[in-house]
This record gives C-alpha cells, sequence and structure tokens, in this order.
C-alpha cells in the first residue's frame, strides 16, 4: 500500500455501516498501539472499550449525541492513568509523588499518542474513526459512567466502526502556518490573512458563517462553535474534577 | 511493507548517524502530519524546528544534554499554540476565549496526535525518533530559546534524524494492564503483581535496582527516576508558566 497517500488523504469517519468489528482485531490493533512511545515505559494511560448497547447509549448523550457517538460500532475513551502506578508503588512500599500538573501533562501525551497510534492502525485497517472532542467536557459523568477510580481521567474518545459512504479530507492550513524555523515567527496581519484566506473564501463556510448571522470567518468559530463562556464553564468543571479526582 | 509489523516492532533512536535530512523530505512529512485529527480543524499547535548547531547547542542542556538530545540531526519541538487563532480572531473583531483549561487540554491532545503522526511517518521513512519527556520541565528556557510568544507552550520534544546501530523494542505491559471492557476493571493486588512481574524480573531491571540500591523496580521509577519532589518542583514551574503565558 501507498503509505504517505494514506496519510495525506486520511478523513474522519462520522458514519459507521452495521459491519461488526471483529474482537480479535481491535485487540490486535490496542496492542500493537501500545508500542506507541510513552513517558518512561510507564504507560500512564488506559483505555475503556465500550461495546454493550447500554454502554454506548449512556455514553451518547455525555458527547451531546453526536451521530458518531450514537452510531459507532465501538467507543473507545482513552485515559490519563496514574491509578495502576499508584498501586504497584502502594504494594511496594514506593512513594508515587504523580499526582501533579507534570504527571496530568506526561499522562495526557501518553494517552493521546496511544489514541493516535490506534487511530492510524484501524484506518489502515478499514476501519473509520472519530476523535470527539467532547471528552473533556464531560469528565465527571463519564467518569461516573465508566466507573473510573481517583487517579484516571477520561481525556478523548474514538468513535470506530466500518464506514457508511465516503469521507473527505479537511483541508489543513498551510505549513507557513505551523512550521517555525529556529525560532518562532510572529505572524503579521498579512500572514495572518494569506494563512486563513482559503478556509475564509470556501463556500461551505461561507454559507456556514451566513448561516450563523455572522460576519466572517473567526467570528463563528471564536462566538459560536467554542465561545468563551462553554469554555471557561467546561474548564471550571473540568478544573473541579481534576482537585477531587487526580490531585487529591 | 508490512505495516503491522512496523507498528509491533517500533524502537526509539537515541543514537543518530552524521547522515542529514534532506530538508524537503522534512517539509513533506510535516505537511503529512498535519493530516492528522485535530480538535475543529483549528490545529491548536505549532512546531518550531531546529536544525542549526547553535539552535541544537541552545536546547539540549534543556534537556538535561541527553545523547538524543546532543546527536540529533533535527530537533522538533511541539507547542501547544493559541497564538495564531488569537491573532486571527484579533484581526476580525472575534473573541477568542481560549486562555482556558479546555482549550490547554486540547492544544495538548492537538500538538500530541500531530507529534505522533510525524513520528509514525518519519520511521516509516527510515528515520529515528526519541520523544524527550523533558520538555515542559524547563518550558520557561525553552520558550525563550525559541522566541515563543504569549498563548505558545512548549509540550513535547522529539530528536530525530539517521539511526546510528540497532535500536530495539521496549516490552509494554500486557493488554489486561491498560484495557478495560465496558467498566474500569480496578486491579487487585494479584493482578497487580502479575502486570508488573515480567518488568521486575528482567535481568535489566534487577541490575538497575542494585545499581540504585532499591528493594524494587516501583522505587526505582517512583523514587529515583520520577521522585515527587522533583515532578511537584517542575509543576510549579510549569503552572507558573501558563499562568503568565497561556491563562493571562
Amino acid at each position: 500500500m501507498d503509505v504517505d497517500k494514506y496519510f495525506s488523504s486520511r478523513a474522519t469517519v462520522r458514519r459507521f455501516s452495521d459491519r461488526k468489528i471483529d474482537p480479535e482485531l481491535l485487540s490486535t490493533l490496542l496492542e500493537e498501539a501500545a508500542h506507541a512511545p510513552n513517558t518512561g515505559n510507564m504507560q500512564l494511560y488506559s483505555v475503556v472499550v465500550t461495546r454493550s448497547e447500554e454502554g454506548k447509549r449512556a455514553l451518547a448523550p455525555l458527547h451531546f449525541n453526536q451521530p458518531a457517538a450514537t452510531g459507532c460500532d465501538t467507543m473507545l475513551t482513552f485515559c490519563i492513568d496514574i491509578n495502576r502506578f499508584r498501586l504497584w508503588c502502594a504494594a511496594n512500599d514506593a512513594d508515587a509523588g504523580f499526582n501533579n500538573l507534570q504527571m496530568l501533562m506526561a499522562g495526557a501525551i501518553d494517552a493521546s499518542l496511544f489514541a493516535q497510534q490506534f487511530n492510524t492502525l484501524a484506518e489502515l485497517h478499514g476501519l473509520g474513526c472519530c476523535y470527539l472532542g467532547t471528552t473533556a467536557y464531560n469528565a465527571p459523568q463519564i467518569a461516573e459512567a465508566l466507573k473510573l477510580p481517583s487517579g484516571v481521567v477520561p481525556l478523548i474518545a474514538i468513535a470506530t466502526g466500518y464506514p457508511e459512504g465516503e469521507a473527505s479530507a479537511s483541508p489543513r492550513l498551510p505549513l507557513e502556518a505551523i512550521v517555525h524555523s529556529e525560532t518562532y515567527n510572529q505572524f503579521t496581519p498579512e500572514a495572518i490573512a494569506r494563512i486563513y484566506g482559503p478556509a475564509e473564501k470556501s463556500e461551505d463556510n461561507l454559507k456556514f458563517i451566513a448561516e450563523n448571522g455572522k460576519q466572517n470567518l473567526a467570528q463563528v468559530f471564536a462566538e459560536v462553535r467554542y465561545p468563551r463562556a462553554t469554555n471557561e464553564a467546561f474548564s471550571t468543571t473540568l478544573q473541579d474534577f481534576l482537585d477531587k479526582n487526580f490531585y487529591n
């Protein structure tokens, strides 16, 4: 297979067929994905695999009933996990000082790399995947639904299954927007206009702007899709969850 | 190529030959990696590419002069980035409320997925990679060296180049340690002993325990490699950096 072609044409899949994923394939993909790099070979993550109808029904509203959440074959919730490490330390008279910001970030990186390695492997095996960015929004309720113990933080969910229909790749920002040589090259107003120009002028986005009664695409992103008040409310919820279940 | 074989046998490379990476290859890999999934197609990340000798010399001590940092061809510092989005919003009379915990985590996920996609692509093209978990430890100094503006947080570094010699894959925990079906299956003492047993009994680790004057492997991890006082000191540094450069 042409690996480069896969990487530059991959697309998020939000609609799935009724075809079930073979449990053995799922295990193999998770086993291979666990060879992703991680912090000090501690694997500060875990994944909860939801395949039952009741389990998926309980999670769907916590992901705002997105079609990918309601229609997937399997939901995978990737978590930051210091619980397992702490139990190991407790059994070995070792003092585990992992309930702090650095280890939260280490766990977030570990969980993300593992999730992305799974995503790549799943897509290479013909499955479709959709990341649900809503996972950390409803961390307390997801933790309750999945019976996560203290030290385990739900961070990322991937809805997966066999694709229904075609999915098309979203365009990305040009390299100049994301790659800096030697030092960060702060953007001029001209650079910002150039970088975001193509997205601002795309037909879909012009429609999107009009539908939302906004003047431009930046306002749609900042004020409709990810408004300050919502971001701040969910941040308070997450901070409170971390204080009680991670930093404690 | 046998993709599954690559995924289950990949290994971190810490020693590099003198062979230079073709700049065009590097650009292609970054461009393809940017097709990784990300939050709402906002790509809340950026990468600073350090290839100059001076640049690498400035960064190496901030990564505690690990051999991968001192001997790599290229150092890539992957950052959480809300700066570019904020400049876009400012130019468009849009209120960007992204300086909060949820968007920090969204940026951390985005930067991690992008970094991991780069890692996979680089390895598939014959390069070796080493993640440097030290990036967030010295965030303030790395930000200064790379001239990162407010809103940009260095999170992950990958040292890369062509491998020198053979690298061997590290064993991973068994699936039972990281995969939970339907709900989190809290570990019994027997499960903890079974999961960590093989690592505890490996010859390398037995030597490691003896060299460090510890009783067991958990103590080496928790008290020598990642001790509480160090984790907490670096957490304070990172929190202070975030307060001044991200949450402000």
